[in-house]
């Protein structure tokens, strides 16, 4: 997922959000302290785990709560940093599943442990499984602390379950989706379209826009029209968001986004495009070359165009705009406060051409 | 962990907590169903995996909050059940990390997604990777379910709190005790004496016997001084029944115990007598066949002989003892009503002399 438009107001957020985590981080690491270096070292790298994405999730749980006029910050902060906690816990059990040792452009927490391992004289196959046992505990201990935190949350117990049970549903989906995306991974059946589509509202849109979003507006004790018109915009807008990122994976500006654009085409990753594609008789060509390790920059570029030529680009393209279009007509027909209905429009519209 | 002996009134409880944890995963498989069959299938194998356990977890739960006089048994009963779900949880994620497929004699949750998919065609890698993905998923959703569960008990909020302090501490120390055993499996470093006992205590004690113990009695309304004792004695204890474990792995009847006595040798497991051993002149002889995967039977025999003659079974039997005269010590010293009291040292006499 690359950036989303959220406004000036969102800096302040942003500092409000990273503060409460730092908080989070220090008081684990000093707990750690009494149970060793390694322990210390995985709080640590849980923490740089934690860093450097752009917070999209508490932002819109700040949104939604602000603009919906709620007033005990401190457990709208609580939530939206429960929401940052899963996303990163999500984050590494989806590089231990994907075997990948580098994120954001450094080694993650599974590759700074195994070469870490590595360096202290333990073997090649040893040190991948210290890592990858690094990874599966710290997300374990993120997805605990992400349900403690809104577990503890200053609120009517009403308002309190309400929201309990919107984390339960939004790790319940998830999970579905990540599963759903490994089966395609690992070639259990054909991904077609309308399951690559399920599986990124799974995967993605349930946790990252309808769930914060959501979990705002209940704790600005919004009535339940406003709450299934943020889930049905946050779910059409995940969607179209994750479309876009599909695109951007293929024919964006590498020097632009910092995205490889062969990287999706050699990992074999199962998207729209592909999916598109697949149904075409352009998928003879597409074949040979998808899912290819050793895809070259060149071969890149053709695949990029056979993708284009079939009409897959076009379609995804057209795809996205009817995802925002919907999610803005979502929001022109709810009884959202102007501010808020403004805002998220706007974020709407900053899904719409991309690439250009 | 073999067996545990606490009475027959247990087993009545052991109809109740297999009833919530039914009530459980019955509810989870029916949304479920709505994701598609492979979701339903990780429910569904979630279950299985919670199957065929003891239930010493739940049952110390309950164990000691109707010893304490618990009146709000709803809520102690959900409490049980968040503990044998994490627990199930923990298993799940462990075979993971050690890629072990099997576990109670039958194949595991991702062994059993390894020869779904295997069967349907799938390579064998790739086979194993999904094995993996969803045995990773299933412990997720079960650590995100069982603080979900405690999360909602019905008690005051203090209570609440308390019993989510305790389930927090719980995971915390269990994620370190599970990193400092894979640790010593990788052989990042030398397992020592303390090492072991410490991650032993961490690992095991903690979870299944001090955390269970303590939340009964939090919700029973236990003053701190019982709580103490409470998860004093469950550390203790805790480790003198690892200890046992250990004992039974290299030197118990193979047709009582229904454990191989060349496993834990095969897989080069840290345990106490390991670790006493390498301390004497007898690991020259010890150490050529320790963590050999071709372990015979005969030399298996052998090994014990050396750990025997070494003096670490002995010492590892004495440390039992001393661990089980210390929990029986607390609970003397206790202000625990008599009838707790007698059923916790009878608890603690059954962990002494579990070979004989």
């Amino acid at each position: 997922m690359t950036s989303i438009h959220l406004g000036e107001r969102h800096l302040g957020l942003s500092v409000e959000i990273d503060a409460r985590l730092d908080a989070f981080f220090a008081e684990r690491l000093t707990l750690a302290a009494r149970y060793g270096s390694e322990y210390q070292r995985l709080w640590a790298e849980a923490r740089a785990a934690s860093e450097g994405g752009k917070r999209i999730r508490p932002r819109f749980v700040l949104s939604a709560f602000e603009g919906l006029g709620g007033i005990d910050r401190a457990a709208a902060v609580d939530t939206a940093v429960a929401f940052e906690l899963l996303h990163t816990a999500f984050l590494l059990h989806d590089d231990v599943i994907d075997r990948d040792t580098v994120r954001r452009g450094r080694l993650n927490l599974s590759g700074a442990f195994a070469a870490d391992a590595l360096a202290r004289g333990v073997g090649v196959q040893r040190a991948g499984l210290w890592g990858q046992a690094a990874g599966i505990l710290a997300g374990d201990l993120l997805i605990h602390a992400s349900q403690s935190l809104v577990a503890r949350v200053d609120a009517p117990s009403g308002t309190r379950d309400t929201l309990l049970d919107l984390l339960d549903h939004s790790v319940f989906v998830t999970a579905a989706g990540e599963l759903a995306d490994v089966s395609f991974s690992v070639r259990l059946g054909e991904a077609r379209l309308p399951d690559v589509l399920a599986m990124t509202e799974r995967k993605t849109a349930t946790y990252s826009f309808a769930g914060p979003l959501t979990a705002g507006a209940i704790l600005a004790g919004a009535g339940g029209d406003i709450l299934e018109a943020l889930a049905e915009y946050g779910r059409l807008l995940g969607v179209a968001f994750q479309l876009g990122d599909d695109l951007l994976g293929v024919f964006g500006d590498q020097d632009v986004t910092g995205k490889s654009v062969v990287s999706d085409l050699r990992e074999g990753k199962e998207t729209s495009l592909i999916a598109y594609a697949r149904a075409t008789t352009a998928w003879e060509r597409v074949e040979p070359l998808f899912g290819r390790h050793d895809l070259s920059a060149a071969e890149g570029r053709m695949l990029a165009r056979f993708l284009d030529e079939c009409g897959a680009r076009a379609f995804v393209e057209n795809l996205i705009d009817e995802h925002v279009a919907r999610a803005a007509a979502v929001i022109d027909a709810s009884d959202l406060p102007p501010v808020l209905a403004d805002e998220l429009r706007s974020v709407a519209r900053s899904c719409i051409g991309r690439i250009v």
